[in-house]
């Protein structure tokens, strides 16, 4: 019987929207520089997720200058590219940014919208059903859009930041109150909610829609809140940290795709979901673009989550 | 058998010396101000300790118009003030300073040294065998010359800043070289060692003599190191945050007062130690001066700790 439910358990493959940018990266950090690298917020949250869930469905949009050996290599991690929008004569989003000395602060160089700036985001009939869903980092009307779409969904996730606190407000607050689970770092969380005590500002945006709100802080680590509960989990010292972007992508796919594997939105599960996601983003920080995320295996995180778990364990 | 090792477990009673400053502070918030109240790192660190241990010998220097009643408060917490020295015809050293809106940095108004500036710290001959020794922070010079005078130290614990760092760099890293456990924070950290990650910069802390390294991060917590293991405990997150000032003095009287209470110097005990730092640190900072330290007890601490359990633990 209980080998019978353990089956039962694995067989339930709940299904992943991703949506975000992907894109090609210029950075330049205190430790070196990468050109036109690939990058994107869906970038990341994919391949994060792929180590935990293979009915991921990407949507996006790029342009004729995408290699399609990257696609190939999402396709083969079981992502599902039939929302992916190829503009064959288009050219894909480009980023380029330099990082200062402490990491945190980085300047954006360059932003070139190219395809991104037509972006429309319409779920083939496929994707609508989906039932955990990542809205990366866009424009709040493209992810209302996404959300419009959908038919069941079960858990939608929603990652955004400050640029679109400063310039779309409203729109973004409506995507919010559309959302069970909102990731933003600290200072967003206050920028959006005008507190600046973390607890006060969770309070606020609890009011807002969300039922639970992951507040990112980088190398301090991650706070899982809901109207209730709090957890906080640290960041791994890591001796080296090479590239952050696409750290709080990473984040974000290692916890949907974990919360998407278990099929379980509990408090206590998404605790769990939040180890998984600081471990794929302390995996993603030791090398330029996706030179660390392509290559791990459940061995490789596990391993990482243990020591996550010595870090923190203590008995009183 | 149990029963008598318990009983002989209870009777060790440590002794503490505490060293540091007692002063007056102005300080002014986003919450508001205060004047002329109580403060400095060796009270501070003294009403921690005291929760936890009452063989506490203090050594600081006062000017004639320190109130004896506060004197009397102490006396009545086991703080023992033979090594108190009170300059009748002096003033007690000043500080004032003012918080910014995110409290995490601080402009220092006034520093009138007064009595401290001529501070020579001789122990009385019954604080000479202290076994756990903290030495808050303080001109180099003078935590060495406490240093030298001690006949059978177990644990000292240094805490220093980055203005020592600034103008005293050798005479500093002579101390560090005589300790066990060292205090700073992560900006601190980096600068004494070079290094900017704090796993490397541990390593070169390591290498100048102390056998354990705390890292105080405020708000986002503290992290324990060994040459071997690593231990990240996060800060709670509170409503609201009156005053810093004095939290990590109160981190330091908690950590040592809790190391002294169980006489038990291995990482696996330092672990529960930060956690008992962190929850007087945590006390400290919701009300100006002593206004909180001075109105604790074991239940209210243990309520506490409790939740610093309830936020960190995970089933993974």
């Amino acid at each position: 019987m209980v080998l019978l439910l353990y089956f039962c358990r694995k067989s339930i493959t709940m299904s992943l929207l991703t949506v975000g940018t992907v894109a090609f990266d210029d950075i330049e950090t205190p430790f070196g520089r990468a050109e036109k690298v690939v990058g994107g917020a869906c970038t990341y949250i994919s391949w994060a997720a792929s180590y935990f869930i293979n009915n991921i469905r990407l949507t996006s949009i790029v342009g004729g200058d995408f290699p399609k050996d990257e696609l190939d290599q999402l396709q083969s991690k079981g992502v599902n590219l039939d929302g992916l929008k190829v503009i064959q004569d288009g050219k894909t989003f480009f980023w380029a940014g330099k990082y200062h000395e402490n990491m945190n602060i980085r300047d954006t160089i360059t932003t070139d919208l190219n395809v991104l700036d037509d972006f429309d985001p319409e779920l083939p009939d496929s994707y609508t059903d989906s039932e955990y869903v990542m809205l990366g980092n866009l424009t709040p009307d493209i992810q209302l859009r996404v959300i419009e779409q959908l038919t069941a969904p079960k858990l939608i996730v929603l990652d955004t930041m400050n640029f679109w606190m400063d310039i779309a407000m409203d729109r973004l607050k409506l995507v919010i109150s559309k959302v069970d689970v909102l990731t933003i770092n600290d200072e967003e969380a206050r920028q959006l909610s005008g507190e600046y005590s973390l607890v006060n500002a969770a309070k606020k945006i609890f009011e807002m829609g969300p039922k639970y709100l992951v507040i990112k802080k980088g190398e301090h680590g991650a706070m899982l809140m809901s109207k209730d509960d709090i957890f906080y989990a640290p960041a791994l010292p890591l001796a080296e940290v090479v590239d952050p972007t696409g750290a709080g992508d990473s984040f974000a796919g290692g916890f949907i795709g974990y919360l998407a594997k278990s099929g379980d939105t509990s408090f206590e599960n998404m605790k769990r979901a939040v180890i998984y996601g600081s471990t794929m983003a302390s995996f993603c920080v030791e090398e330029f673009s996706l030179g660390k995320m392509k290559n791990l295996s459940e061995y490789i995180i596990n391993d990482r989550v243990q020591r996550f778990v010595n870090i923190t364990k203590f008995d009183i």
